[in-house]
């Protein structure tokens, strides 16, 4: 077989399919297109890699990836320390931030429970989660607010319970619907939720 | 702005990038994804990257990405060196191979025109085609295999001229029907060169 790639080039290849989406075909056209056109990206990529390895962890607070033993958010004086919002990622939290309406702590669990994909609860941040409810000073209120998906919702269950049994208050994030939108294009379920959530 | 993403975690993301076909959703995707998940899978990554990067070159003769100077195949003395196969990429040469009908030697592209997309002869092996066309052993036939693509096409038509300049015999594949395809359902460009080509 002189016709297998050469080995570092399928070592290479092979590597490339550890990166989720990515497979056989598409791993083969990147490791031609760096070899052949961006050398300098492909150690920019291996140095990055090592960089990133090396120098992120969990934030001891909220759980979501940091260069800090606390991140800058938890390190944030100013923010009340009684409300932890629970988010899945670090993307949802940043979506939250945007809106300016909201002043409090958070935990980012990094993953929602997804038992058909075998994502339990160890392996989203339900462990430190429960480290942190347990934290001073105290958490008052746990506001729920993972993705309303079906994965969103068996997390936000698992949260809602982990809060619930340390007597802590906790809120979901309002289903309704959405801002600018006409009731004849919204779902149903959504509507159904909005009429039962009326204030 | 404490909800940009850490300097080293966007650092990785924009690396990632540099990969084709991943946008910034995938490039967060794959960064949380290796950290939270595949940490071995980075540093696995980084160094693939890293050796393919210094250990992969362009064989000397068919300017395939190879480890050595000549490539195996080059360097296969049983190899028929009157007949040259110009091909796009080691997968198309994968593909001859594959079928066993073929005993001469290759010369692989690495890419295709593609004006539109800013491809053009320098940036696929055109240089070493001519290097390669005039060196000894005397090539006698040039077998252009491109694909039958647009860009495959005008590949051809480039490879043609310039073999054709050097006083060499040049050759395409023949265009036809797929063997096992029925009539009704195979396209008219085909068909019309089928009847053009018939023998």
């Amino acid at each position: 077989m002189t016709h297998a790639p050469p080995r570092r080039l399928q070592t290479l290849m092979q590597a490339l399919q550890r990166l989720p989406g990515v497979g056989q075909r598409s791993a083969a056209r990147m490791a031609y297109h760096l070899l052949q056109h961006d050398r300098d990206g492909a150690l920019q990529l291996a140095q990055a890699l090592q960089e990133a390895v090396q120098g992120m962890r969990h934030c001891v607070l909220c759980h979501t990836l940091a260069e800090e033993e606390v991140c800058p958010t938890c390190a944030d004086p100013t923010r009340d320390a009684s409300q932890l919002c629970v988010v899945e990622t670090p993307a949802d939290q940043a979506a939250i931030e945007r809106t300016g309406a909201y002043r409090g702590r958070y935990f980012v669990l990094m993953g929602r429970l997804s038992p058909l994909d075998g994502v339990g609860p160890d392996d989203i941040g339900v462990r430190p989660l429960l480290q942190r409810l347990q934290a001073t000073p105290p958490v008052r209120e746990v506001i729920v607010a993972t993705n309303f998906t079906a994965e969103g919702e068996a997390t936000a269950h698992v949260v809602t319970q982990l809060a619930s049994a340390l007597g802590l208050h906790v809120t979901r994030l309002a289903r309704g619907v959405p801002v600018g939108s006409e009731l004849e294009y919204v779902d149903l379920g959504t509507i159904a939720h909005a009429l039962a959530d009326r204030r």
